[in-house]
């Protein structure tokens, strides 16, 4: 922390700071400048935060300089991370094609999906089996019963399953059919939630807040890690803004700053930050060139019978193009396309 | 709902819509004009998103004409709602104060924070011991030891106890110490804790999400009305803008917009949305101009020793100042500060 | 400017910098801390800003301390402003209301709107004949044949002229007839028109942009200041949020806020935040309440006909409640209305 | 436009609207549902607009259906349109690099900047001689000498000049030097500037403004077109959020949702959008990847000597990188680099 005091603060002002920072264990160092002193404390920034220090006499203003997260962060962690989910791998190097339907609603429907995303490439399945609605009028998931369907198919076509909790409490059941975890973005700063998943023994998927700062993001990960899970990986998912051409503004200059910050890997969904299927194809190709370690993206045999999000999801035609994507664009980042996890022991 | 035709749509694209909205058990009026046919859908909005209209020929937009809340809603119930709380009012007619500490910290900063709160004009009690933080290295607060400390003053004070609850299975233990739940900006669509608190037969506080539009927050309402608690009090508390000089941006306009929209209450948190001290009057001062039927505001006996959010505690000083506004201003909108169920059986 | 290096950082990088600071004529002052080093410098901010400091070796944050804004500061100034238009004041000690139609149309309706607006408690009259339309198929007001009624209007009501001014080769010419220069929310930065008024020789209203920040405001205040004119009056009018139920978020904390970084008065339109007439009376009670200098309100004999933003215009049995605000409020907050000059005159 | 009636409306009001809309020179279209009535209305919008029908009797709510742009509109001119600038074309089919120093400041920095772009692939100069800046104190850049210079540089390097233009007044002196005239981001509404470089007859690069919406963008470029230029180019540069790690967030969506609303080319700048040098490359190839027709890029021979955004700036070796982008990416979206002219005329 570093606190700028005003033109005319007195050195008693700046005694009385120096005193109440060594009394909580910190360490001032002064420097006076022609105009303005100002002062750099070391220690515990939390600790430094309860002395409400801008409150003084003579402060004008106190800036924080270091990160508040820490085992997320990349200072410490300058290699950055591969999170496997049953076996395929997340991270620098690859290009990891998720897809899905967005809510199971049927064992065809989700068969059907997953073998759609498997054609276009997709080594790992999404599927939402409890879904948190912002009506309580709206369809909530087929709950247990779409984990089992989500079990089944992964059963019929190798696809590990990535699919959403939003109760701490349902952790442990939906922990015992899914392969990587989901915490959707109404749920990025539910605490108990993030604690939970921490605890899981199972990899995160963390999508951004629809309004949260990459800091705030980098916290909510390290709620996560700070319970002893590290294989977290961060989803960009598009922001709230005042355009309303789009559902929501997919932030593409998230996954470089994101990545420079913290170790961990970081993709992109291109289904709900439009919410248009005209738009999943072209913010594919953007968040790959882009440089994310992989994409999330909605599929359905019928659209328009989807009982969630149906507008947003890609169809047959699309998903040639989408193959097409995935096979031409990560050469030019430097990546291949992840492979699943049987290729992998097959090659 | 209404459906626009795009200028090229055939007769055969509206009886198709008309067909797929009279098998989903609605009706269709249509209305063709020079250049467009236009229809209108009557029946389950719900159901009618479901069936993916705007993806079907000729349609140039799909447009939802009436309010996804209910229970929560004016139109069917145009008298505003006036919510107890220990006997305490909230609603037209009212101004009412609820007052302490931002965090309880200890059994004697509590007191001293509700005996200030009460000299200022206070009738309901303030102080979180479930504390969501942004970062895991904060202060999380007390727990349960921090629920007995709130009981406690109450007994001693006579205030009734308001305080919030961050997972949904907490709810019965806190339920079980407070006389109102408060659901934090962080936790609006956390549809669990919504469901929860919705049985959990104590009033609630339901904050605005801090990106939340006043249409999701009232949608957040109707979670917990659905569950058979209709004892809400809407709590706006600054939304998040581009504008850093204040913590958040107080939204007064959703005051009266959130009034017309919806019977329930709705309150002001003037310590939060502006995160400065020197702002707490100024913004108390708007609120109850405004029209809100309450305020909400931190206290501390001493700030600069503060866990949680010291910089905007009202000090000893400001609470005279507070106790001032508190008796001028509410006749000016026709309206009495709220007093206690102890004031009300002796008066 | 504070320096921050980076844990990393050697004594040659920060013997580099002190080394280009000096050379840019500025002075450097070292502070070493246990994990970091920290560099304070004074001299010439924007000088600074071109080093691109923030590039060198070792470092790790640029910060910026002192304000970018001289003239209209209050640290240099502390005493309030008061601004003085055809002889009324704004600034403390008084509340200020300007009404009138928001274009003027006709001789017939500015006169009516504006002895509405008189009956009201108006001292100065609004109305816009050059209008700044974000499409070019709409209204564009009357030009020079508008300015010319606000000019008879004043002579038969005596309430001196506030009126837009959208380019800045029409300054002279709006400056030849109207008491106030308003500058308004799109023109905010365009540099060339602040210049052109900083020289006109008469009061300016500065609107806020629609999405600026308070320093931003205050920097557009300065580019007026620096030309010799120092009769500014900032107008808050709704900042540009995700929220959809009013056109603009009216920030009420953007007052007190202003009114502390900047000795000039601040007033707010409550008429352009909300888009609703409905929202019209409770955000000036809001705006006296939060400590505005002044109010700027639309008021149209009959806004079913208004050529411009008809749906947020009083209408006569709005405007006698908006005359008992006027009366009721300013004296809760230590202020009077404001008077006209002949009242001045006669009282 | 559509107007939805509150449920209670009765024939009467619905008559008066019928009546209201057909004085003014429309058609409304009637038709009842079970608990509304809804009216579709056919003619002039900006006239039904003046009407103020949201405030007749029993009107619920109204909608705008139909686009407020025409010239500008892809509904009328399917096929998307190639702007050319000195015989280098920007539009389908290509992608045009754009490159050049943010400020014009010496005769030798512009000569090796173009050179530094060029060798890039660049076929357009970019290069400022006006500057808006947000600070009164900041370097506003050479003026008319900055404009020789630039027409210098293009003497010497062959590459055509796009510069910005800040004043209506400056239009015919800028367009006598300049190829194609830029209209930066903070007078996106400047209405006069806007017409006059519609009438310059040189080519205009419109920047979206950084809170402006698509819609408002294509409406600005609808008033240069109206003024019968309609060799506009549409630059997205970045929107302000709540995000304070980049600058501004490049709203990469905006692309392909402008092209498809309108014929006009849309380009990228990903100097400004990120304002961080190590972001430029990433965005340049996220721009190309989701069609954008162009990008405009800051090189600077020395960016730690530069007067404007330095610290965006690209240098040498970033120039080989964006080389092999501006080389490897284009046909992946099945475009070529833009040549320039006398490439084409040698070719």
């Amino acid at each position: 922390m570093v606190i700028v005091m005003s033109p005319g603060a007195t050195a008693v002002d700046v005694a009385a700071i120096v005193d109440v920072v060594s009394t909580a264990g910190g360490e001032a160092f002064v420097s006076r400048g022609v105009n303005r002193t100002i002062i750099g404390l070391v220690g515990d920034v939390e600790r430094f935060a309860a002395l409400n220090l801008r409150a003084m006499p003579g402060v004008a203003d106190v800036m924080r300089v270091s990160q508040p997260y820490k085992l997320v962060s990349r200072e410490n962690h300058p290699e950055r991370s591969v999170i496997r989910v049953g076996g395929v791998p997340i991270g620098p190097g690859t290009v990891t094609l998720i897809a899905g339907p967005c809510a199971v609603e049927t064992p065809r429907q989700t068969l059907e999906a997953a073998e759609m995303a498997k054609a276009a490439g997709a080594t790992l399945l999404r599927g939402g089996a409890f879904k948190p609605r912002t009506s309580p009028y709206a369809f909530q998931g087929l709950g247990e019963e779409g984990l089992r369907i989500l079990a089944d198919v992964r059963e019929q076509t190798g696809l590990p399953v990535v699919t959403e909790v939003v109760d701490a409490h349902d952790v442990p059941l939906v922990a015992s059919y899914a392969d990587m975890l989901q915490v959707g973005t109404r749920n990025t700063q539910n605490f108990a939630l993030l604690q939970a998943v921490g605890r899981a023994g199972k990899p995160v998927m963390l999508k951004r807040g629809m309004s949260g700062t990459i800091e705030e993001w980098l916290m909510s990960a390290e709620y996560i890690a700070q319970r002893g899970n590290l294989d977290i990986v961060l989803c960009e998912r598009g922001i709230r803004t005042f355009e309303t051409a789009t559902r929501n503004t997919l932030d593409v200059s998230a996954v470089p700053v994101a990545q420079r910050l913290s170790h961990l890997p970081v993709i992109v969904d291109p289904s709900h930050s439009g919410g248009r299927r005209d738009l999943v194809l072209p913010l594919t190709r953007a968040a790959i060139a882009v440089g994310a370690d992989g994409v999330i993206v909605d599929v359905h045999p019928h659209p328009e019978q989807a009982l969630v999000d149906g507008p947003q999801a890609l169809v047959d035609g699309d998903l040639r193009e989408l193959a097409k994507v995935m096979r031409d664009f990560p050469p030019l980042v430097g990546r291949t396309l992840a492979a699943s996890a049987d290729d992998l022991l097959i090659g």
